[in-house]
């Protein structure tokens, strides 16, 4: 179902058109790199001049190349640009790979031109990357259409930087990490990043994929397919800008950032989402070991307690856990190791490792097999007998001797578990680290790398990433979205709310109080923020108090029309925020939080990609800071949780099937021991 | 005032009592390294059976030297080590590094062993670090009394843990960093890390002073050395969570102390705190430069956006902020740079560098002299030309040449202004990098480094690092500690609470609500969670409901007595909670937060150490996340908030001056609109 491309990464033949031999030039060192595979397919270098590009004769023109070209790269001036997309095709192309900038990023007449292009190229049943590339490469094909090499190996690069990806080549050295493709997005004028994600997925010589991007097109499709991929997708991107400067209307708006979503959206995805080139390189190191934690209990082992203690509170920070071990994996451990070597954990050689390595080997063996650990962490001196480093003259030689058995024994072993061990190391270059990472064990020089790792490695522990919901169809359009048809929509969809009497004047307003029991609560009806507007009134015990009200409010607001509601009992029951915006990137995003008057001054919220089951809203109202209200504190009752789960599903279902919704707030939707209340809601159009 | 350890970091003669020719002894070790300056002082090596040590001949005792030795290095078994001290202080020693283990960190009676000890060196006006340490260095005198080498700078460390220093030496090397002293801290029976930080203060040779301990001893006396110092003291501390407790305990007999008060007490000394070895060598490498920034302001300038984005998100994480440029500045880059080049913040010079190295030092220059810059980051590629990474073979010779020049140019250019530059590059170790490095300009392989480094060079915001008030003298000790007694000690030291009367029986409860006009509050007293018992009812409209209520809570609590106060109206406050906890290494601790029934589910808590001064106060109530609360939202009035700080101020004040009460608890605290009110209080001995 996703888009063919094999002739972008396995092209029968390839033309550069652009090679130069001037240095300064791109289209040199593109050319400098293709011809580096020159028997896996004719590589054809092209120049308007002719002459010798790298010592070859160029053809003038890829129809002077006298045979069909299955890839070609363009690498000319913008003004030349469709006539070699013309020419390309003419001869033959399936695929284009456009370096040509000049276009979507000088603005809307460039965008303008790449559209036409792209329409072009798909209509003649082509694929292009680009334009405003840096190339691509495949080494599982030999392909090499980029200014630099990158190192082979089982990660898939997708990127809108060329220098991110030169620093996660230098980064990938350090952990035997390569690259199996790379593609440099451009301006994605035809093939997307999806398209790209959803190829690589399907890619044998992929193992993962990495994503640095900005502007996700079609964001939504990005998460599904990641989710899809059933390979590890680590996305690093960057830029809050667009979405947080937009100026929301509603409060749900107000505390929606695009950082939100995007992170939001990679839970949903099971995406990795990092920061930095060198957490990014972090993530595909843990995790191209292929173990996996089973839950969050590390266990960790140092020879010297400074180390132990330093590393327990960096796992810990990265949300994991370091609990005491079982009685029977101390006693193993007393028996294996000194008197003095402390056996909780943190385990502490306190210095045994240093008399005998091998103690190394029995400690982190016992806790590979311990039955309560889901990972291990080594951290600290191992490492430096081999490196030469201790200040043992003599007696280093045997340690280091001692230290290398220990590193093999280890590897073994760890080729035997399925548990993971991470290990931190002065000198991870040291020969004893270089045997534990040839067996496809994770070392790292820095503490918070390890910690970043095994936070990697640990599956998610909730539901929450167990993918995403298709869209709804489209329901039947709001025609307006005055208050009251919003509640009318809503209670359609299931969610109730108190009765209610639309009024316009007293007489309209004392009927309604007869048909409602009290206390009373009046709004104004089509105001922006009624509550700030002070067009609502709660708590107006009889109908004296419900005229007063409505007499002052109606003489400074002067509303067109007022509701009157009978006033719901607070004093049981949780108040929440729900609301659903549309993201122009990843559609309908729902926000769940603790709502009421504190919603803005707590930001206690939540997000997910709507449609949310109850499922995963039961998790998201667990995630908030405040979910231990929802158990009731201090002799209070706790409340409806699943009757809040459900309203939720419910809620998110009807904004997702109405994309005319720009914006849908419930707040507050109060959640009572039984079952839930909603007492005011809003809509805005797009 | 502080105490003398000239004798230890600068002795007239040294004497090695345990030196070993054996190269798996500590004695070997220490013996190797402190015969490295045989010039700067004599060095004695002391064998029991006498022989050669490192080919000298050994004395066999202290008195066998025939000379009076200044300090005597003591790494003898712990049988012997007595006997030792006795030997040392006879011979005339002023001062003991005690390497030999085996006291406090194995139980009771080695604590007694060392204390005894410990009294025996001063009562002889010595000095003594350890015992259970690894040594100490002093590179401004020429003292090596540790296993390793220490290269030369100007860090003082004063470290718990051997391994942590080897990993900082190894670490400091990228950063050419060095130390002025080193200090293995070992179980500090006599002198303390206070005792050392004291002293480094004032050592010349000192820039910067970096501790890593797991016991703070006199934790509030250290926090007031560092206060004083004069010098960026940077603190790596484990033992923040579970865990790495258990271990501390488990290795030094360390007592950890809870992470919310060690993170306010480095706050409040203006310490920098920081997690691991890396983060706390990159601290060092930013404040070695001596420059700081004025305020959070920070311009990035990248060639390539990726490196821009992904570090201004970096920055912003670290609490900085990067805000765009003002016309002047960018109308001055505009000119000085490409058509294409971005010239908002982060500043793009957009393929510029790669033709014209020279723009780097142009952005960079006009961003250090920009008024509306507080720091500069330059990020990305910058170094990749002289590293010779370049894919431009010949082409790449000139631009390396130029990249040399620009880096020459930045430096120049830094040395006259006081903004600061950082740089993270791809290739930090490239000539390039390293000019500007030799220039104090530090420069960072990984974004994230340099992030944190910016927040390091930036000066506290707020006056909440500005130092710690003095503990007041002690008032005369609360006899008792009931509801009522706390009340009345906290209305005298000036904390207003609503009228009360304590009752025992209905006739009195009857007449006290004569005294009192309602609606009221019954509290029943003596008992330790009233609320939670149920013994506290809020809102009894009249004296009837007052009655009915006393009588049911009597009969179900049967308290001895009763409180009867008069109902505070809630409608227009906001409900704090003030606590003061006497912590057992850094004295009274003020914690201050949002009250009421919120307060446990919301954890929204400050800390800082007690007296707290109102302007303090104030910050600490703005740093909440809930702050927002205290200027009224949603049509609520502002609270009084120089009436909390105020309140705060007398509350911490009077629980400094009770060390006899352990817990102090004001909550909730009241904030009106027009001034305070405490609504409860409770008080726990020590």
């Amino acid at each position: 179902m996703g888009r063919d491309l094999s002739a972008l990464f396995d092209p029968m033949s390839v033309a550069i058109l652009g090679a130069s031999d001037d240095p300064a030039k791109y289209g040199h060192a593109i050319a400098a790199q293709a011809v580096r595979a020159p028997h896996r397919r004719p590589v054809h270098l092209v120049n308007r001049r002719g002459g010798t590009v790298l010592g070859r004769t160029a053809a003038t023109s890829l129809t002077a190349i006298g045979e069909p070209v299955d890839l070609v790269v363009i690498s000319v001036p913008a003004a030349g640009f469709e006539a070699a997309v013309d020419e390309a095709l003419a001869c033959g192309a399936r695929s284009i790979v456009a370096i040509t900038a000049g276009f979507a990023e000088t603005g809307p007449a460039g965008r303008e031109r790449q559209r036409a292009i792209a329409e072009q190229v798909r209509a003649a049943g082509a694929v292009m990357v680009g334009p405003n590339c840096l190339g691509i490469a495949d080494n599982t094909t030999d392909l090499h259409l980029a200014s630099d090499h990158f190192t082979s190996g089982g990660v898939a690069l997708l990127s809108q930087s060329g220098n991110l990806a030169l620093e996660l080549q230098l980064r990938f050295g350090a952990h035997d990490l390569g690259f199996s493709r790379f593609v440099s997005l451009g301006n994605q004028a035809d093939v997307t990043l999806v398209d790209l994600l959803a190829d690589c997925a399907l890619h044998e010589g992929t193992r993962a994929i990495a994503v640095y991007a900005e502007d996700f097109a079609d964001g939504r499709a990005f998460a599904e397919a990641a989710a899809a991929a059933g390979k590890p997708v680590v996305l690093l991107t960057g830029g809050r800008g667009d979405a947080s400067a937009r100026s929301a209307q509603s409060h749900t708006g107000a505390l929606t950032t695009s950082a939100d979503v995007v992170t939001a959206a990679c839970r949903d995805a099971g995406i990795e989402l990092v920061a930095t080139p060198r957490e990014l390189t972090v993530v595909l190191a843990a995790l191209d070991s292929g173990r996996r934690s089973r839950s969050h209990r590390v266990a960790i082992v140092t020879d010297g307690g400074g180390h132990g203690v330093i590393a327990a509170d960096a796992v810990e920070a990265s949300g994991l856990t370091v609990p005491e071990l079982g009685p029977a994996t101390q006693e193993g451990l007393r028996a294996a190791l000194w008197e003095q070597s402390s056996v909780v954990n943190p385990v502490d050689l306190a210095g045994m490792g240093e008399q005998n390595p091998a103690s190394y080997a029995a400690a982190v063996t016992a806790l590979l097999d311990a039955e309560e650990t889901d990972a291990v962490l080594m951290t600290g001196y191992f490492g430096g007998y081999a490196a030469g480093e201790n200040g043992l003259g003599a007696g280093g030689t045997a340690l280091a001797a001692g230290e290398t058995a220990a590193a093999r024994a280890i590897a073994d072993h760890q080729s035997t578990v399925a548990t993971p061990l991470v290990v931190q190391s002065m000198y991870p270059r040291s020969s004893s680290c270089r045997t534990l990472a040839s067996a496809g064990i994770a070392v790292f020089g820095a503490t918070e790398d390890a910690a970043r790792a095994l936070a990697a490695l640990t599956a998610p522990s909730h539901p929450a990433s167990s993918g995403i919901l298709p869209l709804p169809p489209a329901a039947e359009p709001l025609r307006e979205t005055g208050y009251l048809a919003t509640r009318r929509a809503l209670e359609a969809a299931g969610i109730p709310f108190p009765a209610v009497r639309e009024v316009r004047d007293e007489e309209q307003l004392l009927a309604a109080a007869d048909g409602i029991s009290g206390p009373y609560v009046l709004k104004a009806l089509h105001l922006l923020h009624k509550s700030d507007a002070g067009g609502v009134a709660l708590n107006l015990s009889d109908r004296d108090a419900l005229l007063a009200t409505f007499r002052v409010m109606h003489t400074r607001l002067g509303a067109p029309a007022y509701s009157v509601e009978a006033m719901a009992d607070l004093s049981d029951g949780i108040e929440l925020i729900v609301g659903v915006n549309h993201d122009p990137r990843f559609g309908p995003v729902a926000m769940v939080g603790l709502g009421g008057v504190l919603a803005e001054a707590l930001r206690d919220v939540a997000f997910a990609l709507a449609p949310v089951s109850a499922e995963r809203a039961r998790t998201l109202l667990r995630s908030l800071r405040t979910a231990t209200l929802l158990d009731g504190v201090r002799g209070r009752p706790a409340v409806d949780v699943s009757a809040a789960a459900e309203a939720i599903e419910r809620i998110t279902a009807f904004a997702a099937a109405h994309p005319e919704i720009a914006e849908l707030e419930i707040n507050p939707l109060l959640v009572r021991p039984d079952g839930v209340l909603a007492l005011d809601s809003r809509a805005v159009l797009a």
